[in-house]
């Protein structure tokens, strides 16, 4: 608790008495109650009345001191020659109270003078700044930085949602790239970190508690080895109402959630027998997937479709459903809307396009304020539908999918859904669902993090995104739901190029990327940098055992290989391990009396069978090893399956005793590597042909997470 | 010219003193008269022997100035009581060098003083760092950055070879990250910026002109609007011998080269009729290959192998003999290069490994030793071999390769070099040459490159690599190069850990990567960030018609690959073009109304092939749009080979009228968008399924080429 009530109502009292009045800004003064009033530094100050206070005051605060003319009437200090700065003495201070008082008079003979303001001056130390703002996207936002021109320049600046504890305010002052500076860089001394984390975590707390406070910004903080002051302080608040969006419990949520994913009903308003209609294509796919549930062809013209009996309306079905796919153009949506709540129908899959995405945002409000007075939730409107493979379910015009495995995967766009498809087919991901969330007109990200939290077949999402509609919302899904499970995140739109494309798209306020960049981590979301990565990262992570320690080791048949895997380590934010000097003794006994041990460890290339066996066992079974990267070079003696082969045999059985690590390989080699590759991924090896980077990146989002998730113990 | 025949004379004098005393730093007086010499700007002092001209000297270079007192006796000027600074008029001028001679006649009555130095005091403005370094693989490195602590933290600095015209020393100016200071960030005045172009491009020559210069520091350099002055002087000279590494003239390289790569007879010293023994596997890849130039085998136990007449030894082959292709174990090889020698064989290709990389220096040694003594040049040892396509020779053990085309790749590693074959063979990737360095013992990357120049069947050069020999013959071939042909570089060992593994595997000693990074750069050479990349660029690069100017667009069936395509192009630094009124209109008139023009154009999803085909035939046809990048979404409407084929077709047309723009596409779909890339990729447009990052990474990447060899015209 950082503001006792007292000092709430004081915050209450001065933001009230602004916002009554239509301003925007508070003064200095009413700055400084607050921030005194949430335990924030500011410069010692007081007022003097006469020559003697001024002195006191001078002795009480400390040399130097600032001293400024304190008038209603006189609104230009300086030019009334009232401000002197660099007061250093009792007498200087009686001298320059008479000069400012004498000169103010003589500025303006009517002016009504309260005093003279003595305030402590700072300096010293380091620049900072602490800020927050109201984003759209996350709310009350709060921002750390250095001060002064280079770090402007350099952008050198770390967000995070308020409020935050101080471990978490630390973190953005251990974080910033210039932040070796306060910890003391060339010998100087260390500022007082800590005081400046503890400043930000009361910035959190109070926009937090008055978030009526739109923008807030100390600049600059002066930071020294004996603690933190604010010297400037500008706060501005919101004239208009300020609310809070709507937020459904987490029971609400599942409720619906749980229907659409399981449902034991499936509907589908539009049906049809016509080959290449939409309404065919999924009824289709539900049948062919092997859907077990009851299939409810909605269609007024038919009688039956597929052999499932037809229904003119969802109301004449005699049983309940649990989810109604729509398959019917834009126009016709809100009416059978109305009708599906009417029938307690908890979910709407709204594939049609046609709405916001074409301009058309009235029919979509229209769509979503229907399914509001009734009680429906709705995935969509324009997307490809969505897959289960626990239910064997296909709610989609696109083609079934059944590889059952335990990502999945989510895209606002159609285009990126259909290439998580063709990624998936192609390279076998093992899959639980896909969903297209397209326009977001309801059901968004967090619904479904809520619903994949819960959800046993589901150890990993990854999710395309171009915004978040209601950023915190998905931070305290993502943050609870983290501690358990991998979440990979592509944002799109991630650049200033690309947010610009992202308007024209979807009309999505897409969110400074920094901000996105800082929070999302701080939601311990690993983030992909592009496609590629996130569909790399979807297949890999729920395949690789999470790593207990940081200790990585390379054994690599081509030294080639090591270095590039050596780059690639440092890239992905992974740790080589100093080998002690017994273990590297181990590593010897196996490898030809030329080969490099150390890390990595290269065994060479001419080596049989035998030499990569030995030595991936003695990495697995060494305890103080936590994760393994394989660098192959195809060669007649060691060829590609055999290598394949003996890996998995000598990992499994490393498994069957209870050692489960993180082992990827990078295989390169003549075209055999690829079915070598495969092979080892099917026995949860991650490996890839002709690269060094991908491999170990893989890794490296498997350790952001389990980092992040506070399962790295040793 | 920056120093005239008098300045060089003074500098070579104080070098050859301090050399001749052995002394290994020069003297501030010293540094000072060097900087003189070379019209590098220090501040302008002087010696008062008197107060009159002390107060002279104070208004010749005007106030403020440092006074020092000169005395050979007092070594510690401070604690003499003999430095004031700060001294601002000619009465103080006087008052000080009173002062100070008291002080140190009171300090050491007994010491002999010289008089007091008067200087020019330095501040304001920024403080700069330049100076020159001796780096191991490139010689004399210039190298700027901003001063001061939190510019040492970030490490924002950048470097060049020396010497370097006015325009590469201005581009280092304008090159560090935080040089927006210096063209005044926030309001504040910018820097003379050719001043400090200046004092960089002289210290460049100095340096140049005086290898013995091991390093040299002007730390700070004070840079205001008005100029630059160095504040601060620091030289070392190399007190041993300074000499150059030896350079066969560009001539006998490629005598060499050419018939190394273009032979009309090859022997294979060891080539045998036993399967598994890489002297068979050679004969069978030069056979089967299709090799028809002469093919002599040399064993002393065989009279034929595969068909041809052996030889016991090299100089009992009939005819000339261009290239010999050792394939006998390494303690038998000294004695055949001496044959090879003797017989005028110019070139010898080092399969076996037991050499340096074994830690067998000494035998390396003595077969370098040995080839030069003959004049052999020798590729390797320890390589797979050679490929060079246009001759069909498959010089290596290992599996042939057939793919012709127009990019030559270089491994200094064998696993990269399987990697690359494996790839290639994949992709169907066209090859001219692929050419294992290994040890590099002599030819290397610099000779490799001195041919593909000249070489008509090499249109592009992707070369991995952990060292250069000599990064400065090297730097000048690829920078001649680079004007005619793309030369791409993954430089492994990039980062700190990477950098220590390149160390253990070939004793190769890894530069500093900032120093790699800046010079290739300056070379012309895009670099690769990684295997995957090299790949990439290397396949794409060859096909990709150069573009003319910097606007790309993008023409998107997916909004959602639109935004990902956009960020993709701000990584690879491309620039979206701001499409004129006009242009959009005509695109308008081919997409939905709701579709998006601007860049990316959306055309929407469920657009036939008519609209993929007219908006890409328009932005082929109008002459303001210099490059395309295509986002496909797979749907019914437009299926994968539809798209393919139209947009290879609309792509040849406009290259029947001469319109050849780079084309890249991205392609989101199910499997069926696999065989649509390769089709594309077949018709010279570079596409990938799965990604949006590929395709214009390698887009990116042409570009890089173009700008550095100054193509982009328009």
């Amino acid at each position: 608790m950082t503001s006792d009530d007292a000092g709430k109502a004081t915050v209450r009292e001065i933001l009230g008495k602004a916002r009554a009045e239509g301003r925007e800004a508070l003064t200095g003064p009413e700055g400084k109650r607050i921030c005194d009033a949430y335990g924030i530094p500011t410069p010692a100050e007081g007022l003097a009345t006469t020559v003697d206070e001024a002195a006191s005051l001078l002795m009480e605060i400390g040399a130097p001191v600032a001293m400024k003319i304190v008038s209603p009437d006189i609104l230009h200090k300086t030019e009334a020659g009232g401000v002197i700065v660099g007061v250093d003495s009792e007498a200087a201070a009686k001298d320059a109270f008479e000069k400012i008082v004498a000169s103010a008079k003589k500025y303006d003979p009517s002016a009504n003078i309260t005093g003279v303001q003595v305030q402590q001056m700072l300096g010293g130390g380091h620049e900072v700044i602490v800020g927050s703002v109201t984003d759209p996207t996350f709310g009350k936002v709060v921002a750390f930085g250095l001060g002064g021109v280079l770090v402007e320049v350099l952008k050198d600046v770390t967000f995070r949602l308020a409020p935050l504890d101080l471990a978490e305010a630390r973190s953005m002052v251990d974080g910033i790239k210039s932040g070796e500076i306060l910890r003391g860089a060339r010998g100087s001394d260390p500022v007082d970190l800590d005081a400046l984390a503890d400043i930000i975590h009361r910035v959190g707390t109070l926009v937090t508690d008055f978030p009526e406070i739109s923008e807030f910004d100390l600049n600059p903080v002066f930071a020294t080895a004996d603690g933190a002051c604010a010297a400037d302080i500008r706060i501005l608040v919101e004239t208009g109402e300020v609310t809070e969006p709507e937020r459904p419990s987490q029971e609400e949520i599942m409720r619906v959630m749980d229907r659409m994913m399981n449902p034991r009903a499936v509907a589908v308003i539009g049906a049809s027998s016509e080959e290449g209609k939409i309404g065919n294509s999924v009824m289709k796919n539900l049948q062919g997937g092997g859907y077990a549930g009851k299939i409810y062809p909605i269609n007024p013209k038919a009688t039956e479709i597929l052999g499932y009996q037809a229904y003119p309306s969802i109301s004449d079905v005699p049983g309940e459903v649990d989810v109604a796919v729509f398959t019917v153009p834009a126009k016709f949506v809100a009416s059978s809307i109305a009708e599906c709540g009417k029938k307690g129908v908890p979910a709407a899959v709204l594939i049609p396009s046609g709405f916001a995405e074409t301009g058309n945002v009235e029919l979509q409000e229209e769509v979503v304020e229907t399914a509001k007075q009734h009680g429906v939730r709705l995935l969509g409107p324009n997307i490809y539908g969505y897959y289960y493979t626990p239910q064997n379910l296909c709610a989609t015009f696109c083609t079934p999918y059944d590889v059952r495995g335990s990502v999945a995967l989510t895209s606002q766009s159609g285009g990126i859904g259909m290439a998580i498809l063709g990624y998936s087919r192609t390279t076998k991901m093992g899959v639980s669902a896909i969903v297209g969330l397209g326009n977001k007109s309801d059901i968004d990200e967090d619904d479904l993090l809520t619903f994949f939290e819960q959800d046993d077949n589901t150890q990993c999402v990854a999710m395309h995104l171009e915004d978040l509609k209601d950023g915190r919302a998905f931070v305290d899904t993502a943050k609870r739901m983290t501690k358990k499970k991998p979440v990979v995140v592509l944002k799109a739109g991630r650049t200033a190029m690309g947010a610009r494309a992202a308007s024209s798209h979807t009309g999505a306020l897409a969110g400074d990327d920094k901000v996105y960049d800082d929070i999302l981590r701080q939601a311990g979301v690993v983030r992909a940098p592009g496609l590629n990565e996130m569909l790399d990262y979807a297949r890999a992570l729920p395949l690789l055992p999470t790593p207990r320690g940081e200790n990585v080791v390379i054994i690599t048949g081509a030294g080639g290989s090591g270095v590039l895997l050596s780059d690639a380590c440092v890239e992905a934010g992974l740790s080589l391990m100093d080998i002690p000097p017994d273990l590297d003794e181990a590593f010897r006994r196996y490898i030809p009396p030329f080969g490099a041990a150390g890390n990595p460890i290269d065994i060479t290339g001419g080596e049989p069978p035998s030499t990569y066996e030995s030595t991936i066992r003695l990495g697995l079974e060494d305890p103080r090893i936590d994760a393994l990267i394989l660098g192959y070079w195809h060669t007649i003696v060691t060829p590609p399956m055999v290598f394949a082969e003996l890996t998995a045999r000598v990992v499994e059985e490393a498994r069957a005793k209870g050692i489960d690590k993180p082992v990827v390989a990078s295989l390169a080699g003549d075209t055999e590597v690829e079915k070598a590759s495969d092979y080892l991924f099917d026995h949860r090896i991650i490996a890839h042909p002709y690269t060094t980077e991908r491999p170990v990146a893989a890794l490296g989002a498997k350790y952001r997470w389990a980092r992040s998730a506070g399962l790295i113990t040793k």
